[in-house]
């Protein structure tokens, strides 16, 4: 059976309540200072990754018992739910190492296999979106409705966001990275969460991200569409490190379709549209 | 005659509270909607532009009566003095005609033809840098000090910002930018300001800023000499609209003199060092 329109506002509402929490956590840490390390995978993270988590985490099985909930840093909890949370403690943990305030928290809900809800939050910016399955898609308590480019204006006009180009390169995809820095004037490494909260208010025509895990991407889908974007993404197994990864391009429909056709054109991923 | 510690921090002083009220008025403006347009060079400027230009401008003569103004968007106020100020109201503003918050007001002071104070505010951040010539470099109210890359950290490690590539290419100089993000695994265009106050304060080991007007870069010279780290510019006209620009390099020293071989073995600008 499916979900009524009051099961889905209580779930985005449980959510949202926890992300303030976790949000709130941060910003205290954020002051405090605390340690960083380089995982297995050459990546950071912080005690304060593993701190998020973990609230994250009893405050969702408290509020939502018997949900499976999968975490970049902790186990996995199965318990053969067909709710599945997933959390991204802080996308963006070189940017929060450093002092670069456009890191974020994600939290997304699969139903079923499905993407039900998303919140992204910006602890350092003030700022959390979110959105469900026919709940819409919000930028705090303000409701996004992303506009397409209109016909007459050229994509050159439009910024366009890309993630980090040794993302692209741990998958061989680089030279889609590079057709596109060098293809538009305007195409900007708003890597990580940032430039995904910008393609789904419209700030950039497109978010262009590849090399994701499932964690960078649970809450992008549901925003998105909600808001009235396009959303296509694709899992491989194509990484230099043999892992599985998501190669994800988001945003207005007419900016996305020329990233396609970009993306096309270098005959390297065939599959994503 | 040269300025004594007391004349300095007075001048400071006075530019503090004079990018504040700027700052409170874009924030105001923000919030209230404003129209958007492209000037003769294809940048964008909005009313707020001119709104913050005009208002900086009336509060710096009322303070300093007699000091020369040069504005990005008004014209030149000459009258022979030792002092120029000189104002970008809002640098980035293609960000903030989009809601992208890394735009900032710049404001430089310049004496004898030399740089003797700068600020940069981020007005949707919260953030307020400045500094002066013998009084440190600042974040609102702490003072920055810049540590350079320890012998043993590979400068791979370290985040490089760098201005859109568009900016490099009307000088011709694009292929020192595509080499500088085929060659490191961490650049980013954080373009604008936001890619200066990030290497002032050390979150990226440098910014690399290329097709700079005067009131892009007066600011930072003096504040990332004073957090402890070194600045190289050069203006030449060399843009495909027959324009001056400046080329910029700063940040901590190890970092900048990577960038700075980057650029030699490119051979396009062997006068910037």
């Amino acid at each position: 059976m499916s979900l009524t329109v009051t099961q889905r506002q209580d779930l985005l509402d449980g959510a949202r309540s926890a992300v303030a929490a976790a949000s709130a956590l941060v910003r205290q840490r954020m002051t405090a200072g605390f340690s960083t390390w380089k995982k297995a995978d050459q990546s950071f993270v912080t005690e304060v990754d593993l701190a998020v988590e973990r609230q994250l985490r009893d405050d969702l099985a408290s509020r939502f018992p018997g949900h499976d909930i999968l975490g970049e840093e902790l186990d996995r909890l199965e318990q053969g739910s067909e709710f599945q949370w997933i959390i991204d403690p802080i996308d963006g943990t070189l940017s929060f190492a450093r002092g670069i305030p456009l890191f974020g928290i994600i939290l997304g809900l699969y139903y079923r296999g499905q993407p039900l809800l998303g919140l992204i939050d910006h602890p350092a910016l003030g700022l959390t979106y979110s959105g469900g399955r026919g709940l819409g898609a919000w930028r705090n308590d303000r409701r996004l409705q992303l506009q397409d480019l209109a016909a007459d204006t050229p994509v050159a006009d439009e910024p366009i966001a890309a993630g980090d180009r040794a993302q692209f390169s741990r998958s061989g995809l680089d030279p889609i990275f590079d057709r596109l820095v060098t293809g538009h004037p305007r195409v900007r490494t708003y890597a990580d969460c940032f430039g995904h909260t910008l393609a789904i208010q419209g700030s950039v025509g497109a978010m262009v991200d590849f090399g994701l895990r499932i964690w960078d991407i649970s809450a992008t889908q549901v925003m998105v569409e909600e808001a009235g974007g396009v959303f296509y993404a694709i899992e491989r197994q194509d990484g230099s490190d043999g892992a599985r990864y998501y190669h994800m391009v988001c945003g207005k429909p007419r900016v996305v379709e020329w990233v396609l056709e970009q993306i096309a054109a270098t005959g390297l991923l065939p599959d994503l549209r």
